[in-house]
């Protein structure tokens, strides 16, 4: 494909010969001569004038490259649609495989594709378009929207509301039981019986081994567009806001509530019963202990103010350091005090 | 239902009128009138006044309600049996799904429910009233007790002995080779075959993808009553006392031994080859790379004293005041010292 | 078995009577009169004297024990290797289960063993001798090389290659999508297609429910020998070397790179886009927030050198009495000033 075509599909401005002939796409460290790879990240910025990538995606206002490249105003969006032109996954075809299991009144919308061994529990309702990878398990009374995806060993479990345009990937688990279990006097525990649903909102993707808990009572709720990676858990009786974004092995404990446009790094925690406002940004491994305002930045266990966080730790790195000081200064100030009783 | 109805059953002193109709019931925030819900965490009691709920199941010490009222010495325990007044997950029937796989020489009791596609490997047994789940696979000559339920996904592996009334939720894995691999010269791993199992005693409950290795040799155990939540880790040859409680994403390295009645919070890391007491508690995200005596509260990472941790955290947050009040002593110090050397 | 046969067996040297007969093999604490067991970490040292075992496996340089020994220069592959002549565990036969769907153009080598319920995809060649546990899902286009072993809820997805001798444990996930998503001006996001692959290169092992995400453009790849234990994540684009070890619930975050014989401890992130020198040892929950040197043993979060951290964290235990001195030297230098001023 050349490079002036791929300019014009994606509308981007060319800068330079758009000749060069584009077979794939790659990283810049790796791109070859006959791809197109892309910067949006400051820190690739100096690798603009080393990559040996036949052409590039920019920003207007990155340094000019002296291969041929295509200005936008997004990069990474460009790049994301420039990988389409050029990979296709492999898409099952419509039709339910002969060893599936659809049992009594299930609905399917049209062009459904049901995959080997997938088994779908009776009175569940699937909108058109969905793809039901092998071994996916949809569980009795679940209801699901159109243009679903579910990938192998997904499972949804019984009388669970799914939007429109939902991925799940492998081994998501979407409605489990919740883990509530009321202590008991004898010191064991009685078994609550966990009623509630889960619903996923229109858009929202869920990551490989990602757990969604069903609720007490009530629902646990993903809102519109959000994101959660693999291996996440989202306790019963949460809900998290619309365009969130939660990385791998991150979690919620129960009834915890999450604004929107959030950021939750990796392997962050936060606790039952508290409120986590509209964009906030948690660092890796921040672990939530009390509610936060919108809008904070925030890092450390239990959390606190990014830019405080931040001082306190390279405070802490002194600390040796401080000690010593105090100890000389105690000493000081013992002599000091002895000097001017003994003057 | 009545609500006088619902006191009886549930042994309630009935406050206000048993004439109001329920139809179910709801957490505190959301329960409408013709609802029932409960209060039993303090943080609630000041939405006793505010809930739109048709009555309220309460503790005899709490402020009372406007609404018609259950008493209960343990109103968490009276709700939780409640919900099961009102809501009961569909129950799969008895019989083995023609697609499943029943090895020879399987033996399972009477009234077992046994889903699509689920395989069970030969010499397997398995206790009555078991509920297997589309897609469940039990590898061959694993012991099962009985009233047992396996969600989708889950799976038994070879030789592993499980006792009644276990609870394993979707793709929680009981007995996947252990993470064993002897050094060897040459920098490389030499694999150690994982030749030990898994128990886990009666009345347990697994949570969604928990991974519970089998030991080396011996075995791996959790004990009586001991509740997982999802995605826990625990390490071959472990050994979990009984009504412990871990919660989601919390991991045992190998080797270690948990008391009863322990509780480890969200994302609560146990090093291998250390003891943890009876009754410890551990608060989210803690670290605990020693041995813990019985009955301590515990916080960091490393572990240490609940209290003395949220005295260090406390005092950390000044901590950049304190280093500016060293630095300013040690100024004022000097300036003492110069003073008195040329008086 | 006599213990003389098993000195042969594995090269050691055998000091006392060669005539106990030995049945099984059992850690220190377990063994009994019929067993050998062993001893390699120093902390199980004493129990040489105490364990009922009825003859142990010995460095040369350990203290000597009253039963008979076994004399190995590594006393830990010695008892791996003791272990397989005890026990074997259960192998499924060759051939293909009635029950699997092995899809059109699918290439497998001699020997392949495919349990109940497999699922091929079309296109996916597999070497000799493989061995698929029921309810494994191999997608369309992947390349697996010889003597592959994949563990019930396993799942290769769409054009992953994988080499020699490499082992899923139950529920890995090979290959699902990367947490690729490009924020729109709008709030919202815009999904990356994934368009790489995950390579695994030969002697891997995969633990349980472990997702090493495919690449956005390019690869993720897990180099030689490389052992990654249960709840892991690796994100897409990250490069594994040779002979490392991630112990569980440790994780990658996207295009990290990661060096030869390094050791992750259980829960330690890493961020993303840095590079993880050769041989560096992080303890578990470490933070890895920046690159880090070969060779460096570290810890805390964000990561520190080793020994700094163990020192700044020994201090923050005296803390609290750091502040009470400040406070008390503040008070004593006020009061030398103003004697000083008066005098």
């Amino acid at each position: 494909m050349k490079l002036r075509d791929i300019a014009q599909t994606l509308h981007c401005e060319l800068r330079g010969s758009g000749d060069v002939e584009i077979s794939g796409v790659a990283g810049i460290e790796e791109a070859e001569s006959n791809q197109l790879t892309f910067v949006s990240n400051a820190k690739y910025i100096p690798k603009i004038r080393t990559t040996r990538a036949g052409a590039i995606i920019l920003s207007p206002d990155a340094p000019s490259a002296s291969i041929p490249s295509l200005l936008s105003s997004d990069p990474y969006t460009a790049f994301a649609k420039a990988i389409e032109l050029f990979y296709k996954a492999p898409k099952p075809l419509p039709g339910v495989h002969p060893t599936a299991t659809v049992s009594p009144g299930v609905f399917m919308g049209d062009n459904a594709s049901i995959g080997a061994n997938v088994v779908i529990g009776e009175g569940a309702r699937l909108g058109k378009n969905c793809i039901l990878y092998p071994n996916v398990t949809i569980y009795p009374f679940s209801e699901i929207g159109d243009d679903f995806v579910a990938h192998s060993n997904s499972v949804v479990r019984e009388y669970c509301r799914i939007g429109d345009r939902v991925i799940l990937q492998n081994g998501a688990v979407i409605g489990a039981d919740g883990f509530g279990f009321a202590p008991q006097k004898n010191g064991g525990y009685y078994k609550i019986v966990q009623s509630g649903i889960v619903v996923l909102e229109d858009d929202v993707e869920i990551g490989a081994h990602t757990c969604v808990d069903r609720a007490t009572v009530g629902e646990t709720r993903i809102g519109r567009g959000t994101k959660l990676d693999n291996l996440v858990q989202i306790g019963h009786g949460s809900r998290v806001g619309e365009d969130t974004a939660m990385a791998a092995q991150s979690g919620l404990a129960g009834s915890t509530r999450v604004g929107n446009r959030v950021f939750l790094g990796g392997q962050v925690g936060a606790a039952g019963h508290l409120t986590i406002g509209d964009g906030v940004v948690a660092i890796a491994q921040t672990g939530i202990a009390r509610s936060v305002e919108a809008g904070k930045m925030i890092s450390g266990s239990p959390e606190m103010d990014f830019k405080l966080w931040k001082k306190v730790y390279l405070l802490m790195l002194t600390f040796p350091e401080l000690v010593q000081t105090v100890k000389q200064l105690k000493k000081e100030v013992a002599e000091l005090k002895q000097k001017l009783e003994t003057s």
